[in-house]
């Protein structure tokens, strides 16, 4: 059996230096993020912009688009790059774009981004409603192309009726378990065991502001609390999705959480004290140290077999299940 | 040897009952035109209704990428469509929507459309003067991502500059020789010669305005001048692009000619008395009609391999050589 490496979340401000890193952390695939609140136009800049990576690194990194791509990675000894939005702007108010962006390697796109969108309500909203007509509508349709719903900055009900309304397992790619560190971000167990009993996955944040103890959380916490969620969950519905925001600089982290919302300063999930990217824990500052997450679970006993699930053969093969059209 | 059928070049008001047609035409391949003088995201909303189409229709028709699609169209009895814009408006002042909209299928991009372009020169102008600076980086992309230059509607030496700085084989998809008809549109023998020893394509048009006596040009007339065309370039550089605007109301030959560049009327290949679309002959009324080329050339007394290679698979050879990335 191959161990496949899988980052299933990544928003650095990518260069060179980070895809060699990607690579001496053997991963064969990362989802990146490539929009936050940016419109079809803008969004197909930031496409234009790795293609332009593409060309210039074939031998480090190309654009996935299958399950097969990270087998491929792992054969040519290259990182496979999938793209996603963590907000559904570059659809804009039009459905059609699901299918074209799909054309172009969308592969994931959060119905929310904190905030109320024409498709559902973001974990920051004082009142879920749920998913909106249109919402039901381009769940439809991301089903039909192989688009997979992400729900990681979703309200409760939302992500509950997305799963729901969803003909195939959606995924949570960036957040952890709420009863371990109750942030807005984190998600109830209810919400755990219906994604795990629709197929869908849930990838482990390392964002300190998703971590108990933030910064300070250690490698031991961050591993046991993976090996609870294992109790909850299932071995099979789990993944790592570590949010690295790596070489950002502080100004990014506002843009992600104002975009052209407000006029006002909003913090998210920091403060004014506390306001840019806080630091990564010692034990996760770059893609070297995927293998930090392996050992640790190692320490807690699990097997070898749980471990590759963990961190990354699940993700393959809910990669394998998902991107393609439906037949 | 399988006798294919492509007609390189249409802009139709597209319809079931002309899909119907292509089929009844055993049409294998239509390079369809999806951009006059449409904005990038002018022209995506034009491919989300070809999705559309796609996903209506797809005992009729399919999305065409490759010449390999051309074959699979023949095993399932359906048409190929493969894009194409008649101006580089849709890639805007932006290289980096060439591979973009490779990406999302396009497959020939004219230089030109009568007019002076970024790129190029078109026709009509007072002046040539040849490939732009951009035009020649625009030429190499397109050469690197595979994506067709067609010079159908561009001026004698931005068609020769063409010519000469691509690196891979040029198109003119759609005109005829000048020397039968001069309407400014057509293309002299030194452009024909050029094209040909190069490993270009030249189709065929049956628009009545690039004909010998318009609408009332002959099919012998036709086949007879592309007998005299086989004199000046060999038989491997030709085909049919028959041009055909089938249904389309005369405020679409209006659009054409003006865009957005003018305010005033602009005649283009038409005059005050003749401002519409003129009647197509009597033995091209639609797809239907396609195999009555094939049965013209029969009466000059062309061999069947000679009248293969018009019919389509001189296209297809250059299909296969023209659409992929460079390796």
């Amino acid at each position: 059996m191959t161990n496949y490496r899988i980052d299933c979340l990544q928003y650095a401000n990518w260069s060179e230096k980070i895809f060699c890193q990607m690579r001496k952390g053997d991963l064969d695939a990362v989802h990146v993020t490539i929009a936050y609140h940016e419109t079809f136009r803008e969004t197909v800049l930031n496409i234009e912009q790795w293609n332009r990576w593409f060309e210039q690194f074939p031998h480090l990194i190309f654009h996935g688009s299958t399950g097969a791509d990270v087998k491929l990675a792992r054969q040519s000894g290259r990182t496979a790059i999938f793209f996603g939005f963590q907000n559904p702007s570059p659809i804009e108010d039009d459905i059609g774009l699901v299918q074209v962006l799909h054309q172009l390697g969308a592969r994931f796109m959060q119905l929310t981004y904190n905030n109320q969108s024409l498709l559902a309500t973001g974990c920051y909203e004082d009142y879920d409603a749920g998913l909106t007509r249109m919402g039901r509508k381009v769940v439809d349709e991301m089903n039909r192309v192989g688009m997979v719903v992400d729900m990681s900055h979703s309200g409760e009900k939302s992500t509950l009726d997305a799963i729901e309304h969803s003909k195939r397992p959606i995924a949570i790619t960036h957040a952890n378990p709420h009863s371990w560190h109750p942030a807005l971000r984190n998600k109830s167990k209810t919400v755990m065991k219906e994604l795990a009993q629709t197929g869908g996955m849930l990838g482990f944040s390392i964002y300190p502001h998703h971590l108990k103890d933030g910064s300070n959380c250690t490698l031991e916490s961050f591993c046991q609390m993976v090996a609870e969620a294992v109790e909850v969950m299932g071995i099979d519905s789990i993944g790592i999705g570590t949010d690295l925001c790596q070489d950002q600089p502080d100004s990014v982290v506002e843009w992600m959480r104002i975009g052209r919302w407000t006029k006002n300063i909003d913090y998210g999930e920091g403060s004014a004290l506390d306001a840019g990217f806080p630091p990564m824990p010692n034990w996760y500052q770059d893609s070297r140290d995927f293998s930090n997450i392996d050992n640790g679970l190692v320490l807690l006993g699990m097997s070898k077999e749980e471990r590759s699930k963990i961190m990354g053969n699940n993700w393959l093969r809910f990669y394998d299940d998902s991107f393609g059209a439906i037949k």
